[in-house]
C-alpha cells in the first residue's frame, strides 16, 4: 500500500521550503517506484493565522484524521508577533510528540560541503554522527508547583520524571542505531555525578541495555563536559543519545557545531508505527525573512530524505543526499541562497536538487 | 588585617601546579605590599591518599578550622584509581561549596594569546565573558527517590527546587557584575518553553530583578539554542547567567570554546564573606600526567590572580593578568609546557610568569 503522508507546512517559511521539500520527494518517488501519498489538504492546520481565525492551533478531531497517517512531514510552527510560541507550539508540534507517542527525536549532526564549519580546521567526513533524544519525559514532566507565593520564603519545586520504560525503549533505539553503523559506538549523556538520582538511574540501565550489544562500545559523559567534546573533538562521537533535556541542548549544539542548524533536518519518531512520525527541518518559521522567497529549503528537503530513509527506502534516500551534497558544493552561487552566501532563491536552490534527485 | 589563605593543594597535579601559584601570588604581594597569609597547613586535606589512610577526605572539625579563614585556594581533587570520584568530590569540593554557602560560580571565557581558538576566524579580544553560576540549588537536590523498583513500573522522580532567595541573590551578583562592565549586557540562560514551571520562575525573577537595573541590557535564550550561540557568535556575551545545571554546563562550554579549558579558573564565591570563598583552576587532577613535571600552571595561577580581584586588589590582579598573558604570548617554546606545544615544565612556566609579575 501507499505511504500516507499528512503534508502540514505550518507558519512563515514553513510554507516556502514546503513545495520545494514535495518536489524533490515526487522526484525522488517516480524515479525509485516509491508508492507514496503526499496529502496537502492540512495547508492552515498548525498556523498562527488559524490560531486567530478559530482559537485553535488543530481542529477538533485532529488525531482521528492523523492517525491513519504513516508520517506527518512538518514545515515550522511560530509567529511571535502574532501569537506567543509557548501557544503555537504547545498546541501543535508539542501535541504530535506527545499524542503520537514520538519518542524518539533524531537529529543528524553532519559536516556539509559548502557550509562553512565554526569549528577550525574540520573539513567534510571528520563529523557525522547522530543525536538521539527522549522526546516524552523526564525533565519535561509538568509535575510541580509553588508554595509561599510572594514571600521570602518563596519556593517552586519541578519534578523531573523517568520511567524504566520511557528510558529502556530510547536506549534500545540508540544502540540499535549504533549498532547498524560502522563504528558502532555509543555515548551516553550523563550528570549523574550532581544530579544524584535520576541520573544514576539513566546510567544503571544504560550499562544494562550494554549486556545485550556486546558488539557496541559504549561511553559516557557528563553533560558538561560532552558540550566542551562537541568543540573540541566532535570526531569521537558516532551515536550520542541523552534524555529529553540533554538530548535536546545536545541536538542544537551538534548541528551548530557543524555550521548546519540553518539546513539540518530532525526527526519525531515514533519506531513502532503505531501512530505517524514527524519530519521536519530543524529551522523555525523565521518570520523575518518570511515571504522573501530567500529560505534555504535544505532542510525541508532533508526532512524528506530522513523520512525516505526512516520507511526503507535506502536507495533514494542515498539518491536524496547525495542530490543534496552536490547542489551545495556545485550549484554555484546564483542558485545558493543568500543565508550561504550565494544570490539565489529557495526555488532555484530546490529546483537544482530535484533536478539532481532526477538525473543523478 | 593580613588575607588569610588557606591553602589545599589536594590531589594529582594540584599538588605540582600550587607551588607556581603561590610563588606568583607572593610575588604580587611584594610588589603590591599586599598583607597577605598563605597558610600551608592543609597538604593533605581533601586528597584520596588521606581518604585511603583515615576513611574521609577532611578531618573531623573541619568546618571550624576553615571557617575564619577568607579563603580557600585549592588545587584539584579526584584519583578515580583510588576513590570513586562521588566519594572524593562529595566529601570534600562540593562539601565547601555548601557548608560555606559558596552560592556563586564564577568563570571566565576569554580567548587568551598562544591558545589556538577551536572556533574558526576568532582572535583574541574578540571573546571575553563570564559565566555567572547558581552553585548551591535548583537541579542539585537531592529529593527525590524510585518506587516500583525492579518492574515494567519503575519510575524514578527527582526535584528541581528554586528558592526566592536563591534565583534573587545570583541573578543580583550577575546583574552587579554585568553593570561593573564597558558593555553592561546580561544574558539568562532558561528553558521556559520546556520546562514549564522552575523555568518559568527563573525568567520572572529575572525580569523583576531587570527594572532595579535601568542601565543594564538584558536578553534571555533558552539553553538549547545558547549553547548553539557559544558556538556561533560568542561574541554576543557579556555575563551570562543560569541555574545550576544550566550554568554547570556553559561554564564548561565557555572555556571550551576559547580553547583555555586548561588554562581557566574558577570562583566559588560567598560574595558576603561570612565564610570562606574558593577559588581554583577548572582543570582536575590529571592523574594521567600527575607526577610528571609537565602540567600547565596557568590555572592554578589565573585562579590567585581571580582571588586577589576578588579582594579588591585591582592593580595586583591586573599586574598577574598582564604576566599570564606575556608569558603565554612570548614565552617561547623551552618555558611553555607541552599542552600549549612547548617543551618547558610546570616550574619554567610558573617562574616565568612569576618573574614578569615581579619586572613588568
Ligand atoms: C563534579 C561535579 C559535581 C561538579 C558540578 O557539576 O558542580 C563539576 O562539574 C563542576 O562544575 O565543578
Ligand atoms: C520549543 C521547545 C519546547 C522544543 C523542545 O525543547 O523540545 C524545541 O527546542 C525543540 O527542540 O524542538
Amino acid at each position: 500500500r501507499a505511504l500516507r503522508i499528512a503534508v502540514i507546512p505550518g507558519d512563515g517559511i514553513g510554507q516556502e521550503v514546503m513545495p520545494e521539500g514535495l518536489a524533490c520527494l515526487r522526484a525522488a518517488a517516480d524515479k525509485f517506484s516509491i508508492d507514496i501519498e503526499l496529502d496537502e489538504q492540512f495547508k492552515d492546520w498548525a498556523t498562527c493565522e488559524r490560531y486567530l481565525r478559530t482559537g485553535t492551533m488543530l481542529p477538533e478531531g485532529w488525531k482521528e484524521i492523523l492517525a491513519p497517517y504513516d508520517a506527518i512531514y512538518f514545515g515550522a510552527v511560530g509567529m511571535p508577533s502574532l501569537v506567543p510560541d509557548h501557544v503555537s507550539l504547545w498546541g501543535s508540534l508539542i501535541q504530535f510528540r506527545r499524542e503520537f507517542d514520538q519518542y524518539i527525536s533524531l537529529r543528524p549532526c553532519r559536516l556539509m560541503p559548502g557550509i562553512a564549519c565554526p569549528l577550525a580546521n574540520k573539513k567534510v567526513g571528520d563529523i557525522d554522527f547522530w543525536v538521539v533524544r527522549e522526546n516524552t519525559e523526564g525533565e519535561y514532566s509538568s509535575i510541580g508547583g509553588k508554595m509561599f507565593p510572594g514571600t521570602d520564603r518563596e519556593v517552586v519545586i519541578q519534578e523531573t520524571v523517568m520511567s524504566r520504560i520511557g528510558v529502556d525503549r530510547v536506549l534500545k533505539y540508540a544502540f540499535d542505531l549504533a549498532q547498524s553503523r560502522p563504528k558502532k559506538h555509543l555515548t551516553s549523556a550523563t550528570k549523574s555525578n550532581g544530579i544524584s538520582i535520576t541520573m544514576p538511574y539513566w546510567d544503571d540501565r544504560c550499562a544494562e541495555m550494554a549486556k545485550g550489544y556486546q558488539d557496541v562500545s559504549v561511553d559516557k559523559y557528563h553533560i558538561d563536559i560532552l558540550t566542551a567534546w562537541f568543540v573540541l573533538r566532535p570526531e569521537l562521537f558516532d551515536v550520542v543519545v541523552g534524555s529529553n533535556l540533554f538530548g535536546d541542548i545536545l541536538s542544537d549544539l551538534g548541528p551548530a557545531c557543524t555550521g548546519s542548524i540553518g539546513v539540518a533536518p530532525s526527526g519525531n519518531i515514533n519506531p513502532e508505527g503505531t501512530w505517524p512520525s514527524l519530519f521536519e527541518p530543524v529551522h523555525g518559521s523565521a518570520p523575518d525573512i518570511a515571504g522573501k522567497g530567500i529560505a534555504n529549503p535544505v532542510g525541508m528537503i532533508w526532512a524528506g530524505q530522513m523520512m525516505l530513509e526512516h520507511f526503507g527506502h535506502k536507495e533514494a534516500a542515498d539518491t536524496m543526499m547525495k542530490a543534496i551534497e552536490t547542489a551545495l558544493e556545485t550549484g554555484g552561487s546564483q542558485v545558493i541562497t543568500p543565508d550561504l552566501g550565494g544570490t539565489g532563491t529557495c526555488e532555484s536552490l530546490g529546483g537544482h536538487i530535484a533536478n539532481l534527485i532526477s538525473n543523478l
